[in-house]
């Protein structure tokens, strides 16, 4: 994986979510990267990150899919317009639909690992499919409708 | 409104929630009331919240309201099995699925307001529609299904 994630080629005036703003010194700064046709999110819940004792809490798991889900259709303008991550104009989406399934509680302790994939692509909308794993077990799937906005929003 | 809101009565081991537990120090803390046969969660979203810049990050939204959902189910078991809330045994919801439609930009600078109604309970399962505003904007909806956790969960 490279040592840019695709965060990195966020706009610093669009790079300050707490989601995934690297630039958003109280967030999660997640870290999105390819890996093949996969995107690919790593993160370790924090220990108050808590639901009921041992587990992650809901909320910071629709987090993760929100951001990695807006993370991978921005990867995925730059691949499908076959330019470098980086070059103008920059895509950023944000959410207009996400929908989780809680599948298995998700333990606190783990590792947890994201894997995103496009499956649509209708206008400004990017539907994302993103599974989530603790180790080799699958504890949430989750669906991100992407928008992209205006590539001159706050310009 | 009670002074005492719906996640007062969780069990404290049960109330550690990174959103709604009143016993995480570093969570959200939020609070569910009661207000006619709605539950209303009002939450004031804090500066580094941020999405893009002056709107509130859809994690928080989610967070906002799956544990509104969750809390407006467990206060609905009390209702409907004509207890006082608090009383034993105290009812404790986890999510099964989120869904949350985001209809417009949720200024961060604004008092939000979640309003919740259950729909429909099958066996363990509340189903749970929630509205959140700003003002009279409503900003986004959201449908959790929650599920009754056993009673003498972790005892």
């Amino acid at each position: 994986m490279s040592d840019n994630c695709i965060q990195d080629f966020y706009d610093d005036d669009l790079n300050r979510c707490y989601g995934c703003g690297q630039l958003n010194e109280h967030g999660l700064k997640i870290r999105s990267y390819w890996q093949g046709d996969e995107t690919v999110c790593r993160f370790r819940p924090r220990p108050y990150h808590t639901a009921i004792a041992g587990y992650v809490y809901g909320g910071l798991i629709a987090s993760l899919i929100d951001c990695h889900g807006t993370g991978t259709a921005a990867a995925t303008a730059y691949r499908s317009e076959r330019r470098e991550p980086g070059s103008e104009p920059r895509p950023r989406f944000v959410t207009a639909s996400l929908h989780v399934d809680f599948l298995k509680p998700t333990p606190i302790d783990a590792l947890l690992e994201l894997r995103g994939r496009v499956t649509a692509i209708e206008g400004r909308k990017t539907f994302v499919s993103i599974s989530l794993c603790a180790g080799t077990v699958e504890c949430a799937r989750g669906e991100v409708v992407a928008y992209r906005i205006s590539d001159d929003w706050g310009s």
